[in-house]
């Protein structure tokens, strides 16, 4: 096993997992890994290539529609196919399914950011013959998609023939039955355009409702002199290349795709064509040194290297390729659910982003993660019409789920009612202010978006009847208990927010505030009622049993019947009435426990060792969000074995396909948890009041483990065995740091 | 003013409205008051006739479909047309927005049972006729329809010709932005058979999905020699009559109309032609006298006489003629929301029929209560497997809204989760054993119910920390707090049941148990474990304020800002998102002040008042089940003068419009409140430990208040005036009963 790739060699098995697996993306687009000459229905599969951010709005249809639920969907589109090269090998097409496969293999290199195929294939005439395919997805011209063939007749001479394509015609798939797949209309794009100029194909095609157009171009060069033939259909164009190929002497192929969109390219079709031009003028090997070295920084500041464990290591590498695949790099984009590898969760936006996935890149990569933050104030009007549909007179409420900006939650209970995401992103914006003091960031945008969900927060509570700040009707992380009173997490993370925005607020010059508080007409006495409501915040405890209840009723339920629960019936939401659920005592995922993660000191460890071990017991991790927030908790309350047991079910989580629904999808939470898991676990690095504070325990099978944190304006190299760290400035002034509460200055 | 009628003389205005108001029905067979010879687009109406329980199941989209989501809906449908009848006079067609209107009235004669509308119409040539429709759908022979149309010509000679059709060429109405009417597929009836035979023709009709038959079928009579002429078309027959009429001289026709459908008749079309045969052999008046005589004997036992009010008498007239033409008379039928008068909630039946209209029939006419209760039990099996649908491995449980038994509401908070609809069936049916001392009926199918019932709810109950029995995570009535722990409504009708079911087990007789025992796998432990829960059943107190919380977080949340709430923002549920209401203390309808009413003894009067005093500031009435529930607890402690203002939005609520929404269909609960109004709230009558109890108290500006009530095989003829009350014994042996708690014998 080699930690730098993903390696396959059965290619039958799990096609559509695999098409996940190597998928390759920049951010923009993302290709599914599906094979050129495609395979016979038999093997299932979903051919995609997605746009992100790029999306079809459908009428959302209920059989009871209430006030304020949310008229349209936004699906991620399954994207003009480019995909396409058929091969011809004197007259027979090659397929894996047919002749006889005399070597396979497929590798996803993390490294260089390329996907290699190798075959050695006979025909069923016998004609012997090596096939390379390469692909690559450019980080450096993010509308870029390349694939490169090489084609070596070993024991015969003869005819050749490839076949490529550019296809309009393009479904999404449709899943009525499991709510994590989209259920949208399957056939959204229209061709409107197809044209042929001298060897470049163009296709452009356009969504009814959400009034998008897209262009897909491809081009290519072969290093033969191989005749070609373009055949124009209404909606797909073929490039069909033939000649001779002689034994022994390779031919190289290289297919160009390129894609624009209105979303960002004013003239889609004219820039497309640009940069079709312009990547034309370089050949196959000048974006692999690229990938290559953008990959090169990429892993310089983000790698993270355990010693003692190639599992582990190679889940992680995976792990961050795929995160770094998958996030947007324009206001326009954030990072789905399932990154730009599948359609699961039509290609949302939700918390994950900001509590999940955030992290990692503030910490490796912080202009990514300001970009994160940047799309959420691209779409901080959207949040504000919604906070009025939803009835509240001032602020903004975050969409529980979208791509544009509006909310598309179709279930509020398990959707709008999860308030929770206007304070994960603050609590990001708060987070990113103190790991980059960014302050033109929060003078432009971060103190605006923490002033509106501010509101909101101080809009949807009231002060009960002692006088505490209480939160009702709203719904935590954990969608198994839907619509509660005072859900801790909900509330903690809120009181946060409101003991920090007048600290920050004091941080911004008066030219700021002035004109904050014109534009917003903002009052500071506002400042105060949310520091009042900080102070007097409601958070549910049970001095009793010395716990933190979930929400004010929880401990008042019924215990889920664990024992009474066959295998088959996980994830018990595809199994139970969410009624049922409601009913008990029984968490899909860390909800407390991430509240105590998040903000570790407004309870003390005594209580968030008894939680742990209350809430470890009814929770199903039916959620890949979960065991990661358990691994890191559970290495704050010493439980050290248990941290490396949930963090091997995070770490490899889609590598191995645990939850069995990898083939929709990766999961981009689960992957920035697994960074978590190593940093703020086995590291145990925190942020308390500004000063990094890390308490080292590593797994015992590890030898070291070393990884990079971009911290204001420095980088720190931390090198860890066992229980020490050892930390070195790479970059920038001394700073001081605590090391297991002891104060350390890094010089 | 006439407090048998209801009169209208302006056709044009809300004519929609009054197409509800004029409907005629008989329990199987509704028709709306729509004019036959139809009116132009401009002025708005939903013409349609309706049978009872005959229904169209489309398949419900979500936008996000979880476990346990009913697939199918179940819509009434608007079947066959036959009330369309043309006049054409001497070629001009006659039409209220033609010519001159002399004279227009519509009346509807509540002791006949016959709508009439009377005209005097001058064509634009000059010619003048009286015209008298009149219209019954008959109680005696249900699937029959009648118009009869008697025509005189004032100042003129000349042709007329009756253009009569039978159409199968149908829709329903769809609106998608009220939740309250149904959002199916509007076109729902194929027709699949069009025959004429001699002057006789049917249309045969089928759905899609639910695979149902529905045959219509007309034929005529004609006192002058008129030609007829039958059109046969693909989905209408159209019959002509043509002929000369002489100044002076009246003209009587009459239209027949039969319905049949493969739920009730096993061939359909055979047995429609039989019923079309013999009604043939009798003229209009015949079934003039019938219905007159049917209605004479409903009135009998159910009238409600008060002397000095004529606008109440008048309203409750009416709404006691509407729930006798809505109620089903045969097993595959209830009486739906909106009786057959229109399409709102699709036809469904809800716990409506046991709070709020079973009452009515149990007191005057308990066959047809009983027949309310069989329908319960021929949808058992339903609920039984809902049950397991839900995730309960015993039990049955009821669904919220249905036609043929599956559960159709596709939201769950305002729909599955009020399993008080399960509780409300057990509490009539006890009910219904009180007052009607029915062995027979419990031995064969109450106690199954209620068995079935109790283990549903014993099994989602559980006991707390505390050893109390709690219910978590249900809905009461009061749809404005939805999914919440310990409803009171919901626990104090379910300690009712426990309280009960093993009272009543030990009326049955050793072979009705043993057969139980075995049919259902009971065991007599299973007595004792609800007689154990009803013991310790919760019922949420405050005792700090003396105060019933409709649940365990009620008085936690923040009371709703009346003050700032505009009149056009009601009702709320049309204006806010649900959980904005969720999150206050805001009430659509009665909920504990129900509880209170069905069960007063569970609190004492103190604690009643109290309540009613906080719940009356907090309620809207949004929903038309309210009122009457505080008009009669207004009676109880004592707040007279308000329980006659709630009366009256009880009592003329659909004639008067008061929801404006009376177009789509009547509201029948809240017609059967109007009575419950007058007899447990004016004359204060409850049913305790088997004993009747009256607390008269009427109006001052009513005289005398007289009623009749039909209990335990006698008939009680009450006599009240002021405070006092005069029960005569009509039929039936001595009887003690309590006036204001004093024990009386009644003989």
């Amino acid at each position: 096993m080699d930690s730098w790739s993903y390696v396959d060699t059965d290619f039958e098995e799990s096609y559509q997992l695999k098409e996940t697996l190597f998928s390759t993306a920049n951010g923009y687009l993302g290709v599914r890994g599906s094979f050129e000459e495609g395979l016979s229905k038999k093997i299932k599969s979903v051919r995609g290539i997605y746009i992100n951010g790029f999306y079809e709005s459908e009428e959302i249809t209920y059989g009871e529609k209430l006030h304020g639920f949310p008229d349209r969907s936004q699906s991620i589109l399954n994207v003009i196919d480019t995909q396409e090269i058929l091969i011809k090998i004197n007259g027979e097409n090659f397929s894996l399914e047919n002749g006889t496969v005399l070597f396979y293999e497929r590798n996803l290199n993390l490294k260089e950011g390329v996907v290699t195929r190798l075959i050695h294939w006979k025909s069923s005439n016998g004609d012997e013959v090596k096939l390379v395919f390469k692909r690559l997805t450019s980080f450096v011209q993010r509308e870029l998609f390349l694939i490169n063939i090489s084609i070596e007749p070993i024991n015969f001479s003869g005819e050749l023939e490839l076949i490529s394509s550019v296809n309009g015609d393009v479904s999404n798939i449709v899943s009525e039955d499991d709510p994590r797949i989209g259920t949208s209309n399957a056939k959204a794009l229209s061709v409107v355009e197809v044209i042929v100029d001298s060897n470049k194909s163009f296709v452009k095609a356009t969504t009814e409702h959400s009034k998008l157009a897209v262009v897909g171009s491809i081009s290519h060069k072969c290093s033969a002199k191989f005749d070609e033939t373009i055949e124009k259909g209404k909606q797909k164009i073929t490039h069909s290349f033939k000649g001779q190929i002689l034994k022994g002497e390779k031919i190289e192929f290289t297919k160009y795709a390129v894609y624009t969109d209105t979303r960002r390219h004013e003239n889609e079709l004219k820039q497309n064509a640009s940069f079709l031009e312009t990547s034309l003028k370089y050949d196959f090997k000048h974006f692999e040194n690229l990938q290559k070295e953008y990959l090169h920084v990429f892993w310089e500041h983000s790698d993270i290297q355990i010693d003692g464990d190639l599992e582990m290591q190679q889940g992680l590498r995976f792990n961050l390729f795929h995160l770094v695949q998958s996030v947007g790099k324009d206001r326009f984009s954030n990072i789905s659910a399932k990154g730009l590898s599948g359609e699961g969760y039509e290609g949302h936006y939700f918390w994950d982003t900001e509590i999940y996935i955030f992290p990692f890149f503030l910490f490796t990569n912080p202009d990514l993660a300001k970009n994160l933050l940047n799309y959420r104030f691209t779409i901080l009007d959207f949040a504000r019409k919604r906070a009025k549909q939803m009835g509240h007179t001032i602020g903004a409420l975050y969409p529980w789920r979208t791509i544009a900006g509006d909310e598309c939650s179709p279930f509020f209970p398990a959707g709008t009612a999860q308030y929770h995401i206007n304070v994960d992103i603050a609590y990001s914006i708060i987070q990113y202010y103190q790991v980059s003091e960014d302050i033109t960031f929060m003078s432009e945008k971060g103190m605006e978006m923490l002033i509106e969900i501010a509101r909101l927060m101080h809009h949807i509570g009231h002060y009960n009847r002692n006088d505490k700040f209480c939160i009702d009707a709203v719904t935590g992380p954990d969608e198994y208990t839907c619509i509660v009173n005072n859900n801790y997490y909900t509330n903690v993370l809120t009181k946060n927010l409101f003991n920090n925005i007048g600290k920050i607020w004091s941080d911004l010059s008066i030219d700021v505030t002035n004109n904050l508080k014109s534009k917003l007409k903002f009052v500071e006495s506002e400042l105060d009622d949310f520091k009042n409501a900080g102070i007097k915040m409601f958070l549910p405890f049970d001095e009793e049993q010395n716990l933190t209840p979930q929400d004010d009723s929880f401990f008042n339920k019924k215990v889920w019947d664990f024992e009474n629960t066959p295998k088959e019936k996980y994830p018990l939401l595809l199994n139970y009435h969410p009624l049922t659920l409601y009913r008990h005592q029984v968490c899909k995922q860390a909800d407390t426990i991430l509240g105590h993660f998040l903000l570790e000191n407004e309870s003390n460890l005594e209580t968030i060792k008894n939680d742990y071990n209350y809430y470890e017991k009814i929770t199903t991790h039916d959620s890949s969000l979960s065991t990661c927030i358990f691994s890191i908790m559970a290495n704050r309350i010493g439980s050290h074995d248990k941290a490396y047991d949930y963090f091997m079910n995070t770490a490899r989580l889609d590598m191995d396909n645990l939850h069995h629904n990898t083939k929709d999808g990766i999961h981009t939470a689960c992957m920035g948890g697994s960074w978590m898991s190593v940093v703020f676990g086995f590291a145990g690095m925190r942020l308390v009041d500004g000063v990094l504070n890390f308490h080292p325990n590593i797994p015992k099978k590890w030898k070291s483990l070393d990884f990079k944190i971009n911290f204001k304006n420095r980088i720190l190299k931390c090198h860890l065995e066992r229980n020490t760290i050892n930390i070195k400035l790479e970059k920038g002034i001394p700073l001081s740091i605590k090391i297991n509460d002891t104060i350390k200055i890094i010089s």
